[in-house]
């Protein structure tokens, strides 16, 4: 595995290891990370020692934006291979079968593919004040693609997976504590504190064990990776047609994937730039 | 679709509408409600404008109080007939799959056959002070018939399911957030303002999107439509039995179907009208 | 059914039973009491009037410990038998089927399969303050054997359920009740009086309705007994490793299953006894 380049690895020992997301200007999720996080799990996979991964950010205002959207043929070469799994989303099935326990760390905005990646740990811990997760993808006219559609029920309810999915507003950590969708939320400034002690609890125990217990949650909890696949093909159809095309291309000239006003509040830009003819008795 | 009788429809857009219940004297869920829904899902269906329609009540004392109990044939109807979906759970298996959004604003009480339309939307939201949710139907000796024993769990869980269908209570706003059982509850004078922002929100958005998300939110979260029927058959049989009858008959004696005293604290009245033998020592 | 030893059975009705743990030193969960609760299932399956069970405790410290593990010969026992199941796994699983309302009214601690008997529940209420749960197991080197990775999902979802397996942490009330681990959580001084009322309550409906209510929540909810077997399997399996027999030895020799301090904050005991080359950089 060469040295990463979007994010910092740190070996506190061979059981634990922190993983730092550091892909300036907003850490997108970019082709980038998703090589490297790649290799990092496979490098996770062969390890005999290690027990805990904690994924935090070195940006306290972006945990991870998004998912890169500038590359404007990558929609062509998904759609024109439909018989090919994505890499962001062998990333995120990879993930939750990988027999570690894997811990999300979360302040800043985890929206999209953010908040895909944080759905596919194992469990989630989230500063209070600070933490801004949402699915936004409704309002760039496409269904989120990381199959946030399969994986929320199984933490908020299908109830609250509407209204996520539907609204594409943010949820800051308090309420994403009440709905489920965070395991729990922490002051701001007690939020390393805790998680810290919790790996290193947990870096201690038998690896044997941890195995047996992903499976046997997995088991009776994790949906068919084909949910996912399903999911991904769906938003790339999504950005083949006009009406996302339309609204990511005013984004795009607004600011979007830079460090701008609309990436910090997002959802409420792309109401400016929604298209349908028919909506609101317009 | 004939001009509604149960409620009134309006149309705030082509993307927008709002279902008002408004079926006096306590807004029962009746054979004419039935079809008139039923109607209007078909409209809906049928529409290449609709995003989102918001269901409310005319009656700040009560949203949907319950089944019509009153036509004492249709028991014998429906056992005649168990070949036959039931009109009210066709009613809530095609709200389920509607490809439009679905969300309850909910004021006042809904048991019983409300409790199982607020289950079948997509989004619940209620007056932290003037919601009363629950499902009474243990307390008249009978399974209740419009499948909440398999919608809550998805929401609320096993156990609190368990406690909702056992009990037979009234769940306050905050109470029932706390569950899951509603998506969010309100302080009373915050909960329309907050129905109609997010509505108009979601009526904004893209309909090719909200079809794939339904799509793949029901595909990880519906259960199958035979197990609805399974329970609405089950109820039916019920009602055919004296535990029920002896039941039905005091509460009608009572004020059943009126705008009671009775109506307005129907749980506590059911426990009046027990007669099992061997019940509490007696 | 002889007189049990290690609960007392009060028959406050024909409709309504209260089962009090009262098993000392701490109330394990030992091969008497698996045997005793063995019997009482066949007698609450027998009953013709049986509507609710209450499991209490008669010590406030102690709901019910965990399993015990003192009979050095079990492991070998189960081992040599895969094709049996073991008659804990049989007490969990019948009581999930059990046509009558299991409702457990939890004070003290209740850890490992005292969390697990809580699951196999229908219905959990606790004590806010005095409520200690949760799965120690994975400090002992040992999958939990009595099913939680299958059980916990349906209550408190995916995430959280990782957290409670992987970290081996207590819970108390409050956030049993905000993870949907307790149904809900109560003043210790209010916790009696609710669940006799509720109890009191359920007890006077309808036998038929209670069969329908259960089966048709199990069949939305209840996964396979298979699962549940082969965690069972799992747990003898860790018992055999010299992980786990490491862990019990000194745990034994400092005072677990005596009324210990080790006993009363059993987590962060299991930290001193961990033995695993390469955990936290030794």
């Amino acid at each position: 595995m060469d040295s990463p380049t979007t994010f910092a690895l740190t070996e506190h020992s061979p059981a634990l290891w922190r993983v730092t997301f550091d892909n300036p200007p907003v850490n997108l999720v970019d082709a980038a990370m998703t090589r490297e996080l790649g290799a990092l799990l496979t490098r996770a996979e062969e390890s005999d020692t290690l027990a805990v991964i904690v994924f935090d950010s070195a940006d306290p205002d972006f945990y991870l934006a998004h998912f890169d959207l500038s590359d404007e043929n990558e929609s062509k070469r998904a759609l024109a291979h439909p018989e090919e799994i994505h890499p962001w989303t062998r990333v995120l099935t990879r993930l939750m079968t990988l027999p570690v326990v894997t811990i999300a760390s979360v302040r800043g905005r985890a929206r999209g593919a953010g908040s895909e990646f944080l759905l596919a740990t194992d469990i989630r811990f989230a500063s209070r004040e600070k933490a801004v997760i949402g699915q936004f993808e409704i309002g760039m006219s496409a269904v989120p693609g990381g199959g946030p559609a399969t994986l929320l029920p199984g933490l908020v309810g299908r109830g609250r997976t509407f209204e996520i999915l539907f609204g594409g507003l943010d949820y800051d950590g308090a309420l994403a504590e009440r709905y489920g969708y965070m395991n729990r939320a922490f002051p701001d400034a007690e939020l390393d504190a805790f998680v810290d002690d919790f790996a290193s609890r947990v870096a201690q125990f038998d690896l044997h064990t941890i195995r047996d217990i992903k499976h046997f949650v997995n088991l009776a909890t994790k949906r068919p990776d084909s949910e996912l696949k399903d999911q991904m093909d769906a938003f790339w159809a999504a950005t083949n047609r006009p009406a996302q095309q339309h609204v990511a291309k005013h984004l795009f000239e607004a600011g979007l994937q830079q460090r701008s006003d609309l990436e910090r509040d997002l959802p409420q830009w792309v109401t400016r730039f929604q298209c349908r003819p028919g909506a609101d008795g317009e």
